[in-house]
């Protein structure tokens, strides 16, 4: 049970993240990465990029300009559509998102407002600023892109994107082309997206600069289902809060084919079942703090037909909260470069010719690296960041017991080999007992500790974070040992 | 011997790179990567990151936000300094920048020159527009930041960054406290930078968005060659042009205590030394190909003291062309901070409490991966990608012989099995030498070929890319000869 000042507060002591441009008072919404940060977000993308490229032979990685020309969000919709309702008060000039001043008032979610409808419910409400209780003047809308000018004169208009997706689009063709030239293909972007949040709040959640890793899978809607044909032969069950009980800390747990029976493609449902066992298999989230929250055509982007937020609870942010979305785009965004571009977006796959259509999982990172560090927050008589192993920073620690007689020498040895395999930090002050609450706090899974006895050929002892029990390893059966224990092949536990 | 139209005409077919937002006609300066480039850059930072933050057991990973806050700028000296000298043509309005209009005219480097003295040279030059040899205007300082607005009424000015650098240096004091207290100290990034380029040319070279690797390096100076002692046993030398030789194509093999006996202090020196070895060894780069060009006062930065460039030899460029450099930026940086946001940079280590030093080892990543694509590619009565193999997107392609008799679910399973450890790539279209010349043109130094004799226990056929050799290997050694191969352990070649 970790309160977000707990996790921010050793974020921060730690290493792992903070509020960016501190000196200067920096903005909301934007945070930097320390070397632990760094080191976690990395193992999550990485097992990310293993898990969704393992799907399939022809799903690829690609990278793409965070800057895209004005004609591109034009035609994608987002230069007209991509905006929230800004309410601003008449006397003291502060901006609000109107959804967030009715959320404050009847703490229900409230998407998907018109400007005139939320000015009918400020109304009815009778809200005021809450900063200066003054009077709040007309709702209207706000894009939420960053414009550019590029070029000397600046009269070449651009925005920073606002999801990794429209670079991927647009670039769809050319992949194709230089690829296998066969449907499905899959195109997987962890990159940067700018959104500029009228009031970014709960700290990490709302970010105006986060990183996306998002899987954008192309394909024949004719043919799709026999590619990815559903296995419930397992009996998986899905977690599902329904569009109507997205404010309810509740989920089915379904089987796969009830969930087609409601009339979600079977295509669909194999996706959700696999972004489910990445979040309970992989991430090993436990798995009654992770459901799917449908969205209902209101709550929807404008590009999206079908639409599940992925969600893990969260006690930090006060529940369960999305940390990702699987996105059924249709032609939408093909067509729309097509139309904007005069260029055609149509391949040749087996005997039909088409746009095809898009399936999106996409991820918020910062989202789910905050997820794994809320999850992971443990605090009783010692305070234990309980990362499954694969996600923490350092996988192993080495100490020398006391800095002398050899020990030291002996450790660093032990250090030097370690570093080849693992991620490993070499730590010799304080004491020992300080040594092990360090690397506790950063999730540390193993912690090498040589002593007098490693000196007389008697190894080395390997302690594990969580049950702090300690075995005694070989020295030169370490190394092996560690990957053994990494990949959950052996225990230290007996 | 590369063109720039053979290597982008090969980036281009074979997914490693291309013009961004090509549909929309897009802007100069900007690229995308493809799945094939993707994983090349992948491969070349991991190199960087392996080899720079194993310099030191004290160097970390950091990230960063790409916006910053004006008063960070403002205190780096970039919203004053960080200008190029714009002209613009009287008659068409194009514009470009002062330096490379003398450097038409001269074909010589012209850096460094204030408006007035481009003026001048304009003047005695007699050198009219390019475009519509109109009059040109007068020079003036163009700021070759990206601004932007935060929040919906964009009143807090910021700027994309445009370089890693300074979010690096705003956090050294959060990061020197959550880690040992040590100097020296490391961190580096991978991130992004914007540059408003006013004539981004030579397609790749010079890019308004880029990827930088930079590691920061803070330090006494005082005790720093105490750290990293030069070692001249091996009597390495060190490639360089003098400042005065930078347009010729020449380097200079010079022993690293020469270079010190210069006047170079002796860390600088041993750094040289590491990125020298970074390109020869791991990165493989010809020797003749490699050289340090040294920047005169006029040349340098504003915020060096000294500085190298890292160049390398690329014909598709024309010549030697900068693809990183070696800074020392003194505690312009810090003090700057210090002084901008009124908060003290100095940090205690051992008996002293002083603001550190910093030395910069800048790479700018697609610099890198052109130079390594233009060196590599090689046409003779084939196109041959020579990449060092651990560089290779793919590392491992699996064929069937032919489609029939039970050979593709062979080379399927092998694929499945290879594909655990290496990137692997399957392909049963075409003929097998129009397979291997696929492969040949991304570099892939490994071809498995699975045919009638696979099926009899007889394993499959290795071919090696650039010898084209081959050799037999059981099929369940297969992994780990690749492996040894790739570890360059043994050679198809014998």
């Amino acid at each position: 049970m970790a309160s977000y000042d707990d996790v921010m507060s050793l974020s921060v002591r730690r290493g792992f993240l903070w509020p960016a441009a501190e000196l200067y008072g920096g903005f909301g919404g934007f945070y930097d990465y320390g070397h632990n940060g760094v080191l976690l977000r990395r193992r999550w993308e990485d097992l990310w990029t293993e898990t969704f490229l393992g799907l399939s032979d022809n799903y690829y990685l690609i990278d793409t300009t965070t800057i895209l020309p004005e004609a591109a969000l034009k035609a994608s919709g987002h230069v007209d559509h991509f905006t929230d309702v800004l309410v601003t008060c008449t006397r003291c000039g502060e901006s609000y998102r109107g959804d967030h001043l009715l959320e404050a008032a009847t703490h229900v979610e409230e998407e998907g407002l018109t400007p005139a409808e939320i000015d009918a419910r400020i109304r009815d409400l009778k809200i005021r600023c809450p900063n200066c209780k003054g009077e709040l003047g007309p709702a209207r809308e706000f894009n939420m892109m960053f414009p550019l000018g590029i070029g000397p004169t600046a009269k070449d208009r651009a925005y920073l994107r606002p999801e990794t997706a429209q670079g991927v689009y647009l670039n769809f063709k050319r992949e194709f082309e230089a690829l296998r030239r066969k449907l499905p293909m899959g195109l997987a972007i962890v990159g940067r997206a700018y959104r500029n949040e009228i009031s970014p709040r709960q700290g990490t959640y709302r970010m105006r600069e986060f990183l996306q890793a998002e899987l954008q899978i192309f394909f024949d809607p004719a043919t799709f289902a026999d590619f990815v044909p559903l296995d419930t032969s397992a009996g998986e069950r899905i977690r599902i809060a329904w569009a109507a009980e997205k404010n309810e800390p509740t989920a089915h747990e379904i089987a796969a084919e009830a969930v087609v029976e409601r009339g979600l493609p079977s295509w669909y449902v194999y996706h959700l079942l696999a972004v489910q066992r990445f979040y309970l298999a992989a991430l090993r989230i436990p798995r009654d703090a992770f459901r799917f929250a449908e969205l209902d055509e209101k709550e929807r982007a404008f590009y999206n037909k079908i639409h599940f937020d992925i969600q893990i609870r969260q006690e930090s942010l006060g529940g369960f909260r999305e940390v990702g979305g699987v996105h059924y785009r249709t032609d939408h965004d093909l067509k729309g470069h097509e139309a904007g571009s005069h260029t055609k977006q149509a391949v040749t796959f087996g005997a039909s010719k088409l746009v095809p259509h898009v399936l999106e999982l996409s991820f918020g990172v910062d989202r789910n690296v905050w997820a794994v560090l809320d999850l992971a927050f443990a605090k009783g008589d010692r305070l234990v960041l309980r990362l499954p192993p694969r996600l923490a920073p350092v996988t192993v620690a080495v100490f020398p017991l006391v800095n002398k007689a050899g020990i030291p020498e002996r450790a660093e040895s032990i250090f030097a080999s370690l570093r080849k395999r693992f991620t490993a930090f070499y730590d010799d002050s304080g004491s020992i007992g300080r040594r092990y609450a360090r690397m506790d706090e950063i999730g540390t899974p193993f912690s090498v500790t040589v002593d007098h006895e490693s000196l007389e050929g008697n190894g080395a002892t390997v302690r594990e974070r969580d049950s702090q029990k300690q075995i005694r390893v070989p020295e030169a059966e370490l190394a092996d040992a560690i990957a053994k224990l990494l990949s959950g092949e052996t225990s230290v536990v007996p």
